[in-house]
């Protein structure tokens, strides 16, 4: 008989204080989904009252199958948990869960908040005690717990109990500053449940200063407690929360824990981690990590000689799991091998049928090699990609070339005096009858500069007229564009990915990739409506 | 008494295998000077005869006060140790110390030797032996131990004894695909003990797979193991070898590490070992990792609002180590969470006094709240937060105002029919004095197609003809832009975000916000420029 062990997110929340990061209250929508999909059993949504993007997110709490909870702080002293205006904004949330954070060291007591220990238990006691008599599920967050116990064993306890004993259905141990060791962690959780605080109402909440969070929360797992907290991609404050995105396949695939416990995450949902985590990335626009464990993109590359030849007679010899399991895939530099096979799988995907050991694979493997070592990638962009393979195996129609293109954005004084912005965009296509069209775009409004900047200008001129396939584009729209410095060879790069949309629901991504960022644009953009093209099966 | 732990670093060699690492002959030895200003006891150069680079780093061995090894694998099947031409090449870097890797799991002895246990055993034997007789010091890399020990203990501890007996220094258990945790590694090097081999003779080498590296050679350690193989920042094949940039602060200043053990790193070394990490990201051309434990640019950073008032009464109450042990510095960076506190502690950084409770601070805030929620983010532009500061409390001179400026790309046929992308810009200043400039740049390259885009072009116009400033701007460079579309209120609006560097090794990071890329842009520019002048002291 397995242990249920819970996991609870709180990228929303904790994953929010990492230095340069601001969610929108619709990208916290996004990543609960995300959250959700994946199977954590708590989403930590924000502090409702705290913020505005916070207190939006709560006004329309997204309808999950995990519990969203809401975070705050016990109430202050000096009044009572009713008429603390901070906690009520976390109450009126709504949410079924709050999770509610207090101090346990002693120190921070004094410090922080400059009262007497007793005041602060009563904080704690009084605060737990109205979420109960309001029906709620409440978790204790147990601030700098394992400081606090080292410093002050009983004060700590005394804490914890407190918040226990008022009914919180669980007690979450938190290493706050992050410099707890594992030995240390585990040794502290088994004395809180020898103090009478059963495991099953425990949770840890790790960072990752020592880079130990991962093996923190495992270590408290072991002595007992089945709450783990942590972040997608380790987001958090300084070095980060407990990295979820390595406790769920540890949790799922290795032992003990294999047999020990289960959690909410399915083996299927499993497959999609690594997805789940570059998505993160994707609305974050961060570079993923290529050397994270289970999902970054040399978590199983190669590059040893001795390594790879190994890998070709079996790929357990260096290999801890097998990279499918979580949506990842091997790279060994030695072998094409395993690159045909995965790249007939993509063309399959995308509806093209390629015979095994066909010669235009090889080509083309080796073409997409050769743009990404110009700074082209194809994993974020499959409609580029797309377009490439079949103009390798010849399924691409010349619908039209552009002859030239010249755009301005100008800042300057307008009659008035104000300064104001404008840009304009001029756009020469000669169309695959031979016709020529040339159309001038100028933005409309200068005087209230919303001007939407040269390729937007430039996206406007394109689609202005394009002959026999202007109707067939009539509903493309530009939706996001994400860029990118990186390397091209010996010389920095722009990398533009476009996402487009249309009517009928689609939504798909171009790469361009240029030194200047207005060109690269422009190509992403020629991608996307020539992807559009093909699918309204536009003739050449 | 304390007990002496030995640092043995792998960056030379292990992390090598790092995917898009290649190491130069000189830069190795850089690294390898930098390592020995660390005090680690061995630097592992690389594998010569492998490679040309490793061949000519062992042609003339750097002198160091720490012990540069060598390494190689043990002999092959069917010939002797004195005959095997690998082994010789190995040897005849004539270092004192050498490091063979060997089989240790039966599985591998047969899938990827294809040879008998016993040979395997015998190769072992007679390579360590052949070491010896040659008066080296011998270390045994135990590949795949822990794998090895739980698919077929016996063997494996046959292969480690082997080495063992026949007068190993060092054995070294590899957990060479990473997948071991931290818990299995404490019991099995127990075992290891129990079974003969004395703590003082072993080392361990983990992977960080898991994410559990660090963990498991602090767990190895306290289990008894006397020697940690590592890289800085955790380079390595895959996920990275143990991280020695996170180790060895851990062990100088945490318990039970600190008074049980000693390393060969003074404290006084300690203060180097964030410019340590940061002189190997800068060989590597790699963007040093914000969130990396005690070094890393965030490690520091207090971003909720509750933690920045805290660390302003005591930066205990959520720092694990004073950040000057590891030469590392407190951020407390501006975000929509921070509060008055958080904002005169910045001020102060920035060499801004401000009274507490003046008026400039709640102007000031408001000011960041507003412009938070138009799509700025001050926590990645701290220059930026300066002026606007400065501007506040008065402190910002009127250097010059931007009269306008236009900027053209334009993509053409040349006089040979090839298509070309070409930029211009003009850029037309009024200085303080009331002078006025109009500066104009066009790419000189139009036919090679190295035009860098409208933003290049206006930096360089920009930076043309600045009056009595130009001199003061010589040295600004634009070392790197970040694109972010984001929410300006209800429209999406683009968020750039500049990184400058000057000759004095200052480097700065500035923001711009508008629907035009281009006007983002320029924003950050001259926002950069006028950091930079107030940093040279020009006066309005």
């Amino acid at each position: 008989m397995k242990q249920r062990l819970y996991l609870y997110d709180t990228t929303l929340r904790d994953g929010q204080q990492t230095q340069g990061v601001q969610f929108s209250t619709g990208e916290k929508r996004r990543i609960a989904e995300m959250l959700d999909r994946l199977g954590v059993d708590y989403i930590e949504g924000g502090w409702p009252g705290a913020n505005p993007t916070d207190s939006e997110f709560f006004a329309e709490v997204p309808e999950t199958r995990a519990r969203v909870a809401a975070f705050g702080m016990t109430k202050r002293a000096g009044r009572s948990a009713e008429n603390d205006d901070v906690l009520a904004a976390v109450l009126n949330a709504g949410t079924g869960s709050v999770c509610l954070v207090g101090k346990t060291h002693d120190f921070h007591v004094d410090t922080a908040l400059g009262i007497s220990l007793e005041e602060n238990t009563e904080n704690i006691r009084a605060s737990v005690a109205h979420l109960k008599a309001q029906g709620r599920e409440a978790l204790f967050d147990a601030e700098h717990f394992f400081d606090g116990f080292k410093a002050n064993r009983d004060y700590a306890l005394e804490a914890v109990h407190a918040a226990y004993d008022a009914g919180a259905d669980w007690v979450v141990l938190c290493d706050t500053n992050g410099g707890t060791l594992p030995g240390e962690i585990a040794e502290i959780v088994g004395e809180v449940i020898a103090s009478g605080i059963p495991g099953e109402k425990l949770g840890i909440h790790c960072h990752n200063d020592t880079e130990t969070a991962v093996a923190g929360s495992l270590a408290a797992v072991e002595a007992g407690a089945r709450q783990i907290q942590g972040t997608l991609n380790g987001l958090g404050e300084r070095c980060g929360n407990a990295n979820l995105t390595t406790l769920i396949p540890t949790l799922l695939l290795k032992e003990p824990y294999a047999s020990r416990y289960e959690t909410g995450v399915s083996l299927e949902a499993l497959s999609g981690l690594r997805r789940a985590s570059r998505q993160l990335d994707d609305i974050l626009n961060r570079v993923p990590m290529r050397q994270a464990p289970y999902v970054g993109a040399s978590a199983f590359a190669h590059k040893a000689g001795l390594h790879a030849s190994a890998i070709l007679k079996d790929p357990t010899t260096y290999e801890h799991i097998d990279p499918a399991i979580v949506g990842n895939e091997r790279i060994v530099p030695m072998s094409n091998q395993a690159g045909q096979s995965n790249l007939r799988r993509r063309l399959e995907d995308a509806g093209l049928e390629v015979e095994k050991g066909a010669p235009a694979l090889g080509r083309l493997l080796e073409i997409i090699k050769e743009r990404e070592s110009q700074g082209y990638a194809y994993d974020g962009a499959q409609a580029s990609f797309e377009l490439l393979a079949r103009s390798e195996i010849g399924l691409m129609p010349d619908f039209f070339e552009v002859e030239r293109y010249r755009v301005i954005s100008e800042r300057r004084r307008n009659a008035k005096g104000e300064l104001v912005i404008v840009s304009e965009a001029v756009v020469t296509v000669a169309l695959s009858g031979g016709e020529q069209t040339t159309s001038f775009y100028q933005n409309q409004n200068p005087t209230e500069q919303q001007d939407a900047g040269p390729v937007n200008a430039l996206a406007v001129a394109l689609s202005m007229d394009l002959g026999p396939y202007q109707e067939m584009i009539s509903d493309w729209r530009l939706v996001d564009f994400k860029v990118r410095i990186t390397n091209g060879g010996t010389e920095a790069v722009t990398r533009v990915i476009i996402d487009s949309e249309d009517d009928k629901g689609r939504r798909w991504s171009t790469v361009g990739v240029s030194a200047n960022i207005v060109d690269a644009s422009f190509e992403a953009m020629l991608d996307a409506v020539r992807w559009k093209l093909v699918q309204e099966g536009a003739r050449g």
